[in-house]
């Protein structure tokens, strides 16, 4: 049951020519919609607060900060590109185990191939092998270890990020035997930390702890052979119960990048069928607010116990009002981070219709379920039952909504032509001769004016 | 029960003339054990390799490596000194929970104090409450917490790191209360890692992320504001039990730093009383090795449960032979690190006078006592019971024997000068204008030679 090595010859040894197209696709479409979370997070007081503090210890600046001017090295760029992809918690998410994937593995490998130039093809396959390494040991532990108290996506995070970094860096078996062993020893982050700056800090911190821990094993750094299955290694020591056969069984045959998801709305899951289903009916029948007089919603139990506020005062509180959310989602069309500002939630609009909507727990609604009835003042009412909400594994994103999150994620950091340059290079990421580009185009126009005059004046 | 804001309470508002001197001589004594530590083992391939992998990405370079001519940036030099320091195991243990309670906390602040100076005083000051804060989060999980897996000095180190680093940067409660909360999400190190290079990385990470916590938390990086009890907070998550008193009660009375011990022997503990009686019987007898006809020792049973092997082939081979250990202890007087080389291991001396060597299991000796009975070729037979080994906390080694100890590390790095200077400036630490001092008269002259010449050619 050498649950460690089996996983690092499978990494070290793989061939990117054995990845079906569609599971490429998948990763292509992840790293879409990280970039994307990334760009649009980078203003937010997280990561100024983290720039502030650590900027000044940066060793060579080689790697950017997604929707920045700043460049930071490689670790810190890491570090700072997990946190603004994870700060809206609007990445993406492999439902079986809540893990948000990319965020420890892309953050590591797109720093690392600003250092030195990586093909995309090899940039796609490293990212698509770290997510498997992370997701695996996550389904090994999952879900007694995050019972525990663990927050997964930062302590099967710092795996993925090792893995993927430790195959860009081309280490040999026990290296990468190794690399996982660094990482095991610097697993960590705590649930409890949900609801401040340091959630978002646990993708950055396991970008730039993989990173460290694929650095040091290129030099022969060395660490226990057995760090996952070991009777003192991660899995016995960080959770419950262990399945060593998720990380080993049918490995090359199936991919964990497969099975990842992406959130259409910037608020918690359960909220997202009925904004939805609002998003439908409005479309559909061209519905105005002036016309409703009510809105009656069926949903699962969870709906109201986690987002039951019905007076919302201030953005972040909206996130948590399902009532708030069927209001924008009628009248806005759309509930990405835009619509869970202070403005919107205090807009008189949206405030007068979300005191027309009323909601009702139905247990025979599943999860990723909803009923709404929009009563009209002609009227009529207009039904709609969604089956599976847009976003989930049943019902995923198209393309274009990943597009069309992105433009929306963007907007007022990019321009327009910006963020469509940018969509492009992430769809052909793997055709790049230097996937770093990827990392360049998210610099605004502006911020990379700024810089080349600040360095001409240097 | 707020166990974490009434420690960071105390850490920020304590103040250095409420503690004892005898308190204030035990820290000076814990920073040159540690220096000492840290030169020794500056020349290990675990550093090396660690300097390889990360010294190119560097910041500023602002804080030394201790013993080298190397300097990095104040999270990197802090991630050396903590590797360097416990590479030998010979770093200073506070018994109750066996950590290793300076490496975290001294590799942390030093560093910073070079990049900006520190009165000796505050450094002291913050030294010992980083110990504090540290050895109180370890009582109050111990012994269930090492129990699990956890590697304590890495797990409750951070937190140390956290709180000194906290004190020197002048952090308000609020940002102390962060900067804990900062530590616990990173708290990590496994036990399965014993025996290889992650081992001394512990200290070493607990240091770096230590000082990440601290300065992130000065620009007020937020965390949770119960980061030790709450119910997915450090205790809950990494021990099965929690005695928060531990924490809270006697803040300020009693002092960790005060049951802080130094090993005499570069091996295990369990050996101690034995090399103890070995040396005393050759000092007070003047024994040569040939007069030997035979030794008889009487033993704690653990004793040769750890280290029995008899004929032990390599230097580390030789921690673990309680038979090598009495003939260097009857040959050298000693057991340093330079006891337990490949050479001293094979030479022929020592080999003759290992297998003269007998060991009993005595279940009324206890685990700080041994009996040694010696029989000479002339018919007499020396005796000796040790009823507390020399660096027990019954029986500290004197501060002379510190001396002689730093000065066996330094041998070979420092000049007899060097090491004078430095043990110098560590008994005075308190005293000086600028506590970096410290640092940079660890560089062996050499060193500082080849780097200002570099310098003139750069």
């Amino acid at each position: 049951m050498e649950a460690t090595r089996t996983l690092a010859k499978f990494i070290v040894e793989h061939r990117y020519g054995d990845i079906p197209g569609e599971v490429r696709h998948e990763a292509a479409r992840s790293i879409l919609n990280w970039v994307g979370c990334a760009v649009g997070g980078s203003r937010h007081d997280t990561v100024e607060r983290a720039l502030a503090a650590l900027s000044g210890f940066s060793g060579p600046r080689e790697a950017t900060v997604l929707g920045r001017g700043d460049r930071l090295d490689v670790m810190l760029a890491a570090l700072m590109n997990g946190i603004t992809s994870h700060t809206f918690d609007f990445d993406d998410t492999h439902l079986r185990t809540v893990i948000h994937p990319s965020g420890p593995v892309a953050s590591a490998i797109l720093a690392l191939a600003e250092r030195k130039p990586v093909p995309g093809e090899d940039f796609l396959h490293a990212f698509i092998l770290g997510v498997e390494a992370e997701c695996r040991i996550g389904n090994a532990v999952y879900p007694e270890h995050y019972d525990v108290g663990w927050h997964i996506t930062g302590t099967a995070g710092v795996f993925g990020a090792a893995a993927a970094a430790g195959r860009l860096l081309d280490l040999n078996e026990q290296q990468m035997v190794w690399a996982l062993g660094i990482a095991a020893t610097q697993s960590s982050g705590l649930r409890e930390m949900f609801g401040t700056m340091c959630k978002p800090f646990h993708p950055g911190n396991a970008a730039r702890n993989g990173l460290l821990a694929a650095l040091l094993a290129q030099r022969d750094f060395t660490s226990s052979g057995h760090s996952i299955e070991a009777k003192r290694g991660f899995a016995n020591v960080l959770s419950t119960a262990f399945k060593p056969g998720e990380i080993t069984v049918r490995l090359g045959e199936t991919w964990e990048i497969s099975l990842n998801t992406y959130k259409p709305f910037a608020c918690g899951i359960v909220e997202h069928p009925i904004i939805d289903g609002c998003i439908q009916l409005r479309n559909e029948h061209q519905i105005e607010a002036d016309d409703v007089e009510s809105v009656a919603l069926r949903v699962h139990p969870l709906v109201l116990e986690l987002t039951g506020r019905r007076a919302p005062q201030a953005g972040l509180e909206g996130k948590f009002s399902v009532f708030h959310s069927a209001a924008v989602g009628l009248i806005h069309g759309a509930a990405g981070e835009a619509q869970y500002s202070d403005a919107v939630v205090r807009d008189a609009r949206i405030m007068s219709l979300r005191d027309k909507v009323v909601a009702e727990v139905d247990r025979t609604v599943h999860e990723d379920q909803a009923h709404i009835a929009i009563r009209l003042k002609d009227g009529r009412t207009l039904e709609k039952f969604v089956e599976h909400a847009v976003g989930s594994i049943d019902r995923p994103m198209s393309d274009a909504d990943l597009e069309a999150k992105f433009r929306g994620l963007a907007a007022g950091i990019l321009t327009g032509t910006e963020s469509g340059k940018l969509i492009g290079l992430c769809w052909d990421v793997a055709k790049l001769r230097d996937a770093g580009e990827v990392a360049r185009a998210s610099v605004p126009s502006g911020a990379a004016r700024r810089r080349s005059r600040s360095r001409a004046r240097a």
